[in-house]
């Protein structure tokens, strides 16, 4: 199949009817291998020969890793393999990031397209492609609330077509600031995740459901959508108009377009960050709604009142995680407090380290068994 | 907004409880703006300091442009904004591909990420996102044809959902070498061209399903699955076993999952470069599957005979289109010629340019009306 290619390739920068930048599936000029894994180490190499300076940086080390330059202007560095997780890296070549062009694993985040690699090990055992795969689908639909037409991610697990008369229960999966709706699915590996816990038959199948938390938005930005004009920070009528509009839009928007439990006892809500904020504050203002509640390195708090309401409620599992170096801990401790003081069966969740995409995915592995049981 | 999140990217910084890269959402240092469309002119701007040369390599200009480094280390250039169409860039720092982190707006061409622009006009107006949009899915099929399970890209239509009763047509739409399922939505503009198309009510609302066409591949090879061991290229076994799937279990599979006119008279193929190939050899093979057939710029043939049955079947459209600067070009005037031949009634149409993404989307956008009417 190379070979095809690099056949075509040649023909076609000779007819002249392409031009070389059209052809970059179509990778010619001295390949190199970025990233090798071997051995307990992984080697990552640029082909940079008018570079002044090449660095590696990489989420799992500190500062920057200088590269040297081999004498086919091939840069390259040898560092030991991280502990199983995912990892993102880049190259920084005279002071400018730059992807790695021989990677295929790329994460958005925001605008940054980082390359990943999968370390592996016990802990990142659910982060790759399962046998049995779910589908992910990008819909749309229109908030009254926040005047705009959104789009919205939907996970549904393997089998859902194949039993037409299976309903499913739902967690909804909220993203922190400076995500979107395709925040969970790159860089939170979400469809893996569930695709593996259903799979061993540790998590029931459910749908996911993945919203875009900036209510000014209509989808990520890489849609080139325009923003919002309503005033979400200043105009008090809008207060929580996200939170008001997952709850009374979303939810019921799902609940017709799937086959879905429509009951409290088959709704989950959990979310990172700011997302954990949208998720206590829904569970404030919504207290019957989800019996499963699971607020992840959370920028959010609840009154005495607020939890009684819950535990009034019925609800079945408080999921509570945070890293014990995470700026917003204390705000964790804090509500594990109000939880205890009220009487509320629940997890305190307590990871090493901080706020990261590691933590989140790690939380999801491990309270998605827990719903829906 | 942007207020908000610099505060928390302040915060989270200082806390020490993130690193740097992953903050690759909260855009801090010296914010410039790129590129900037203004009076018919296009600016591009990469804060770099520390590089030696850097140039802009942009999709609709021969070479590489000089950018010229200001006082803050900012580099630009600005160029007259060119034609109405979709055009991809790139920067070059010393030699390297680096892109533009200002810019939203990226397609994915085999592992490389290029930022877009489009240039605004009347050939372009249908590949932004149009008011009324629909569905992308991402699902998966068993192939016991090509020994695994495979991802296949489905559009449904804006108001799929909303009339449970509705059965529609369906148009497959195959990606060349070099591409995968995610070609024809990301470089293609499928499902903007679509949603437009319906809205204006030019196009009747169509399912439109792209399959990867490299029957080696799993998926998008930025999902990490292995590739099939079996020898596509040697096997005689397995000759045209990407079509047969597509013919015998792709189709089947979607008029399965879907609510489909399960008719040749609703089925569409079309198909660009080696999947104007696949559609070329499918309607050889299957020739009154498909009532309308639309080779793109089309890397196949068809003999006398072949052509004969397809009129034999009734075919209602054949939509054939090449660049005439296209190295493909003298296998269309053959085709065309062959198809003059045997009396079936067919379009031939011929575009400036060449074998490229331009020509592919104006094609999509021109025959997309023509079908099932």
């Amino acid at each position: 199949m190379k070979r095809i290619i690099t056949l075509l390739a040649a023909a076609l920068i000779a007819a002249g009817s392409i031009s070389a930048q059209e052809l970059a599936n179509f990778r010619g000029g001295s390949q190199v291998k970025s990233p090798e894994m071997q051995d307990g180490k992984v080697t990552f190499r640029l082909n940079a020969n008018y570079a002044t300076v090449v660095n590696l940086s990489a989420s799992w080390i500190e500062g920057a890793i200088p590269m040297v330059k081999g004498d086919k202007g091939v840069w390259e560095v040898t560092v030991d393999l991280p502990a199983a997780e995912i990892y993102t890296y880049n190259f920084v070549v005279d002071g400018v990031a730059v992807n790695d062009p021989q990677n295929y694993f790329v994460q958005r985040d925001g605008t940054r397209y980082l390359n990943m690699i999968i370390a592996p090990g016990e802990r990142s055992e659910n982060y790759s492609e399962a046998d049995q795969r779910g589908t992910v689908s990008y819909k749309w639909y229109d908030s009254k609330i926040l005047g705009i037409n959104r789009r919205v991610t939907v996970y549904t697990p393997y089998g859902y077509e194949k039993n037409p008369k299976a309903k499913y229960p739902v967690l909804y999966l909220l993203h922190g600031a400076g995500g979107d709706e395709e925040a969970w699915s790159s860089m939170g590996r979400a469809a893996q995740i569930l695709d593996n816990l259903i799979q061993k038959g540790e998590a029931k199948p459910m749908i996911v459901v993945m919203p875009n938390g900036n209510p000014n938005q209509q989808a990520a930005q890489t849609l080139g959508l325009p923003t919002s004009n309503l005033d979400f920070r200043n105009d008090p009528s809008l207060a929580n108009a996200y939170v008001r509009s997952l709850c009374e839009e979303i939810v019921p928007f799902i609940e017709k377009e799937y086959r879905v439990i429509a009951k409290p006892e088959s709704r989950a809500i959990a979310g990172l960050s700011m997302g954990g904020g949208h998720t206590i504050t829904a569970s404030n203002l919504y207290p019957a709604m989800f019996d499963y509640i699971c607020p992840l390195s959370a920028a959010g708090s609840a009154t005495p009142e607020q939890v009684a309401a819950l535990k009034k409620a019925g609800v079945k599992l408080y999921f509570l995680a945070c890293g014990t170096s995470d700026f917003l801990y204390e705000g964790s401790v804090k509500l594990d407090q109000t939880l205890t003081e009220q009487g509320l069966d629940h997890i305190f969740y307590q990871s090493e380290g901080g706020h990261t995409w590691a933590n989140w995915r790690l939380y999801l592995n491990t309270f998605a068994p827990k719903l829906f049981k």
